[in-house]
């Protein structure tokens, strides 16, 4: 039976229409990376639903690797998390509403988590294709976070070693371009004040996460 | 006849292997937009040379459009400038060494030129196809406010009134890779402190350039 | 008789309750700066009054150097404006609603106008006190660009060459403090998307405005 | 007897002749906040010696409050640590030439260790004060994030439950005047590429530190 590796991301929110880890995952759902079948998931933008969801994909599949992708307005490359934090402190309520300040993601549980792939050779191995990329030591303290550090404690819970890490995307060049409409037609805040307009096309981020995904079914997870 | 559209872009500098300019002036010389024969033309990056190579440009061509190129290094999305000044002031030299302090670029000729590209409606044009886009104030006081200033310069003289503009470009993803490379093997500046990390591939420049000469071709050039 | 610095800045604007454009006016009004003494004119936000105002205060006083000030909001460092292009085209509304895009200033004028003040010389004397400053190529295409081009412009009518230029401000640390606060309250933005939080204190702001008088009364108006 | 707060900064690396953190310890060290000593010391910045510098410190005084300070070039605001991770990553080596990369900080520690100051407090007393600032969830995987690690690992160690954070200071603003001195000297590196061009003054960040360890000394640990 042909390994699995498990894809996540995120539906559209903050009231964009769009998100680019929705696009790189419906891009690269049923794909085989090194011999590996990719098995696509969006994940609603809901704290609430997000331990479960995660647990009935581990459940599911006993996945070979396991990442997940979320937006980052402003980033200007690959970004590639190393840790997460358990702390939920958000600045946008997420889709149903929920708004949490300074909480604790898990209550008995470790302060932080490090992701278990191959971080630097997943780095390495985009730089060497051309692709601009740099290890973070945060995934903030929204869903993207929540949800590396919710694999990586019931990875732990289960005892299962296997590589899981989180890509932070930049926008697509159609969201900074809608966003420069709006500023446009809106006038209301001066483009010199925005620090979100870098982006990135879809087709280096599905290629760059590819790589990323065959990094991780190639090298061992992290000890 | 056909008619012919000018494309020019730089020749690489500063020590980069590469210059997106003159990547998307490869890709669309001898092409066709609206009609009109894409004529691209690589300039050196030689402010000594700059006045003749356009005259020579101007000579040869009888063009109904001229968009040139240059890189922006950090600049996030298409650029369009709206005006060049009568200033050289050099941050680096050019590739021939020659390096500029406050210095005027014509002696006897006015402060600056406005582009006379439809500026406004080529914006307008890129954001509707999604891609990111504004119109500009500076072009810099290097080659490239140099380039535009010599050809509004050199068409005053000629009593041509043909639609002429410029275009900054971002860096292309492969070259925010090797900087990110260069930083790692080198140790010498850390990424916080660095400005221009963002990118655009190639296809969606070049895209937005044909649709730049496509509407120069279109609309009446400025006032 | 002595001679006189003429030195404006504006009231508020864009909603904000405070401009440290305003602040530094005040601090410095009627103050002596290398024998001269410094006639500080708050100036409405109000682009229809602009040239007006403007007029009075060149015919009230026979000034030995003028200096403006105004607010750019993002600005880390003090920035000295080299040239003023005719060109009104407004992100925002002034105070009395004038909303003008991709306007001329003046009908029958120059493109641009070169800043008649010594910039280099202010910048050198800027940074040799500690202070960070830079010459900028735009002083943009809001009201601060309009009130240098305006007093260049009626300064060349009146046949009068005094230096005169323009000095763009950060913030003041409490209105990013202000900034902070609205982004935890409103909860509509994250801090990522904003690139304008950087700031300069009163004191070192108006020790800056001070050295840049000094220095204009000091060295000879640019040819 | 006195309470003690322990007040710790850097002395200048990375080729700085200055570090606006060892400034403020000067100017604070031996002042009373809320009734309490202010004890500064300046920590070498060598890996190798962290560890029982902060050891030595502990045993040194039984302190009510400790808060230690760094600099982060390009920072715009004070930044308040809330978690040090267990890792030691570095882009520059330290003045000793030590030079880590992904390593481990404590090879039998937590993988990070929240800061057990009450940081929203300070953040909120400090914009109230009117002094922009805001919490962090990153304090890099440079010497600053590893004395954040060493103080709180230690005492808990000990077994004392005592307020303690990192402070990441913005340069001063004579350090970006020096920066932008050499870009013109040294003509290597346009400004447009540089992102650290932010500063803060002396008074302020001293009068923020100030506030810190009020409350620090006010409130009670977090838990």
């Amino acid at each position: 039976m042909a390994r699995v590796a498990i894809l996540t991301g995120f539906e559209p929110y903050g009231g964009r229409g769009i998100n680019p880890a929705a696009e790189v995952v419906k891009r690269l759902d049923g794909s085989t990376v090194t011999g590996a079948r990719v098995v696509g998931r969006l994940l609603p933008v809901s704290y609430a639903k997000l331990g479960s969801s995660i647990e009935a994909l581990l459940r599911e599949h006993e996945a070979s690797a396991i990442v997940s992708l979320g937006l980052w307005p402003g980033e200007k490359m690959i970004r590639l998390e190393r840790v997460a934090i358990n702390v939920a402190d958000f600045e946008i309520a997420d889709n149903e509403g929920t708004f949490l300040t300074d909480a604790a993601i898990q209550g008995n549980a470790a302060t932080a988590l490090m992701a278990t792939w191959p971080v630097r050779a997943a780095e390495r191995a985009l730089i060497d294709a051309g692709i601009p990329a740099r290890v973070s030591s945060t995934a903030g303290t929204f869903l993207c976070n929540a949800t590396l550090f919710q694999f990586l404690h019931q990875l732990e819970g289960r005892r299962r070693r296997v590589p899981c890490g989180f890509v932070h995307l930049p926008y697509l060049p159609a969201q900074v371009a809608e966003l420069m409409r709006d500023l446009h037609r809106e006038r209301q805040l001066e483009l010199e004040q925005r620090a979100d307009v870098a982006s990135m096309d879809l087709d280096t981020m599905a290629r760059a996460v590819r790589i990323v995904i065959e990094t991780c079914l190639t090298l061992p997870p992290a000890p």
